[in-house]
């Protein structure tokens, strides 16, 4: 279970924000029950030892970044899984990638449905950890509105049972919500109870280039205004043509946008959803638009938008952003990142979660060209002040980690920070959970 | 804003559990801004003297029942809303009643579907502050779904903004979500950000009576198997009869139980999955099962439904129950309350929430018979020692409050127990909030 071989450790010394400055673990542990990540908890917390949960690594904030003197916890190797038809319920442990959870559930015809672009390679368990969010949240709501109940062990090493597989529970405080989004500060998640829902109705889809960001945002807009779709993406001209680089799919790329939108309402409801989507987006000024009703070609362009993210990381490293604002300031925030791009002159990528406002600023640098790294990190910070001044948020899905916690203050205040801190100190007296981690 | 006059106190003394033991408050205060709030809260901090937050005092397991000594602090004068169509929320004060809520939201096109039965008398707060149910939950969840932010009070008086109008945001701690269901143990609600659906789609309506309770319960999960019905309610023969008795609209007495079902889904979808929900009825026995799309009829026999406990209410006070049980469990849930009732001798009436397994066995007693008291007491505790021996919760939507409190510890067990003093201990060090509800 321990592992000390640095070879081995140096594969876990960073997620996906690859942050330079991780430290080196003491060790390894990949506990197989419950009963393991109990001990593991009580000796460190005798011991005073910082522990590092990790699921997949696969976070984009630095939340699994490995410390000095710290255990590295992975749950790589708590797999289990068992779906209940009748009650709609998953009890799965943390390990599981979330595209494992999609199949096991698909099996028994139902439904899974948080999908963050990286579902294939992201553990259910980091999902749970950062409330992780998707494609599909635009509709369907994000990990949180999924977690019924879980296993937890606290700071001191006690496994607790939170909640369970029922639609509504009022007993007690909500603290099953509370460890959802915790990052690992507030205890290692080692069972999930998930609701489900039937399968996902066959989805209807449109696409549209727009010659301009804001006949882009303008669509946006009358698409939410309109109805729910289950599904608004957004991807810039640098985005498209990065993906059509690799994927060769005949993108526009002379456009300044593309949207990929889908409605999955019941039988032909879908295209009635999906022709008024059209006819928003033709509306707003689109230069070329579609509707498809054939999955198959539907789901290419939900993996090209998928794919943008390592489509535009080959043109360089990535500090990429996460930042969310009310969707009637999406407009702003878009034109303001471009302000920001050209003023630091680095080149930024914006690809969204649109129908949520949800944005992810993609700041392409190279880290060995000093003066550019410098520029890049700070339009890095000023996208994040930009997104609190339009009332939003640094971070809609990824988390704060280590890379945005120098932000939240801001975003949220002191006595927020406080309050906070009271919850964290009170759980975690001696800070041994992911310390340095979201405070 | 201080209110001492006994006259007024005695109608702030008890919530609609009608607490015997209710105490006598210092005094009642009636704030109209935040600000007020904080001072009052901090003014109590110092002082050292307790707290009980008050909505509407619908609540059925005695949250706002005045102690005495106490302040009753009533939310009733805070009662602004405004209503942001572009991003589908609301930012409302907790003293509006739900029905009010809704009503303006409605005015724009929207729709805030948490509905409690008591919807047109019990507070928005309120229903923050127990996580409040309701008839559509079972397909669009419970309040926590629709509550993106709110601004609260903590024990000292600061006033803390959490969230915000964002359907994302994973910046820090899920703060919102703690306080949601926390009742009034944590903090003041003094404002809320809630998340609006579209108008709600024209239901079509399956009413079916059944000979046996198990055919009914048969019928149940046949349509949560099938499908996602928008309301699937229940009433047993003695709410049937108690209904019919008062509104005279032809229902079978006959009857061991009715299901009221809906669909809302798009267009003609409801009316096919109505004859689905129809047909399921049909083959696990139905007596009679009818299906209507006339919209007023429909509501008419959801109002019936609704107003099953002010029915039963009329043979004499109520032990009011709140037991959920997962979806398999529903048929030994209500065959050991019909069997509880056989052994302690009293009328107890069932009904519920049925697709999401949230019952509300009704037990009529007359308190000025100390026998039938008793045996009305001790079986209100079996009912929830069987829910929680079938893997149930005590309370699936009115809370703990402090009549249930006593058998918070046999559902979660001490580790919950003691997780759930350390967070009110950190949060509320002097135990001013509420103070014996919950814990
Ligand atoms: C190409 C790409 C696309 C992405 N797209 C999305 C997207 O659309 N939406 C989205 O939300 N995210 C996205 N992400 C980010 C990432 O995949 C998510 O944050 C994911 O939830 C992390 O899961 P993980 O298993 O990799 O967790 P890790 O990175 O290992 O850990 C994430 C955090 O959770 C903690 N943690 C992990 N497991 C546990 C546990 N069992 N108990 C307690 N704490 C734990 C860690 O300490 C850390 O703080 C993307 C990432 C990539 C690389
Ligand atoms: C006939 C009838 C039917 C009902 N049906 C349902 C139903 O279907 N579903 C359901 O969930 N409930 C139902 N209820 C119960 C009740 O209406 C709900 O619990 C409701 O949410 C209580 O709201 P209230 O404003 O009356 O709160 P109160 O009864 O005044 O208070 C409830 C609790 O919340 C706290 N509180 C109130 N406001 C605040 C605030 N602003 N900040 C902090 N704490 C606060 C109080 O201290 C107390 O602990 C029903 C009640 C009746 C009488």
């Amino acid at each position: 279970m321990v592992v000390t071989d640095p070879d081995i450790l140096g594969a876990y010394r960073q997620d996906r924000a690859f942050d330079p400055a991780a430290g080196t673990a003491l060790a390894l542990v990949r506990p197989t029950t419950t009963a393991q990540v109990s001990a593991v908890v009580r000796w460190a917390h005798e011991h005073r030892v910082p522990i590092v949960p990790r699921g997949a690594g696969t976070g984009l904030s630095g939340g699994s970044t490995a410390q000095h003197g710290a255990l590295v916890l992975s749950t790589e190797k708590l797999r289990d899984i068992s779906v209940d038809t009748v009650t709609r319920t998953a009890v799965v442990q943390p390990g599981l990638l979330n595209a494992e959870v999609k199949r096991a559930v698909a099996e028994h015809g139902l439904w899974y449905p948080p999908d963050p672009s990286s579902f294939e390679i992201c553990s259910i368990g980091g999902n749970a950890a950062t409330n992780a969010g998707g494609l599909c949240c635009v509709k369907y709501g994000v990990t949180t509105d999924y977690v019924l109940g879980m296993e937890v062990v606290l700071a001191d090493g006690t496994a607790v049972r939170l909640g369970g597989p029922r639609l509504k529970d009022a007993a007690g405080l909500s603290l099953t919500k509370l460890f959802v989004g915790s990052e690992g500060t507030l205890g290692i998640i080692t069972e999930l109870t998930l609701r489900l829902l039937p399968a996902q109705p066959p989805q209807s889809t449109v696409v549209a280039t727009f010659p301009t960001l804001t006949a882009a945002t303008d669509a946006i807009l009358a698409i939410t205004g309109a109805l729910r779709p289950s599904m608004l993406e957004f991807m810039d001209s640098v985005a498209i043509n990065a993906v059509e680089d690799e994927l060769r799919m005949g993108l526009d790329r002379e456009a300044a946008g593309l949207l990929v939108a889908r409605s999955d309402a019941p039988g032909e409801h879908a295209g009635y959803e999906a022709d008024i989507m059209l006819a928003a987006c033709e509306k707003a000024g689109a230069t070329e638009a579609f509707r498809t009703d054939d999955e198959e070609e539907g789901e290419a362009f939900c993996a090209a938008r998928r794919f943008a993210i390592p489509a535009v990381e080959r043109k360089g490293p990535l500090l990429l952003e996460d930042v969310g604002v009310p969707l009637p300031r999406l407009g702003d925030l878009v034109n303001g990142i471009a302000e920001i791009a050209r003023h630091r002159a680095v080149l930024i990528s914006v690809i969204a979660h649109a129908g949520d406002g949800n944005t992810h600023p993609l700041i392409v640098h190279d880290p060995n060209n000093p003066d550019e790294s410098e520029r890049a990190h700070l339009a890095f910070g000023e996208i994040m002040d930009l997104a609190i001044s339009l009332g939003g948020t640094i971070t809609g899905e990824h988390g704060v980690g280590r890379l945005k916690k120098a932000w939240l203050p801001d975003q949220v205040g002191p006595d927020v920070m406080a309050l906070t801190r009271t919850i964290k100190n009170a759980l975690d007296p001696h800070g041994i959970l992911n310390p340095g981690a979201v405070l």
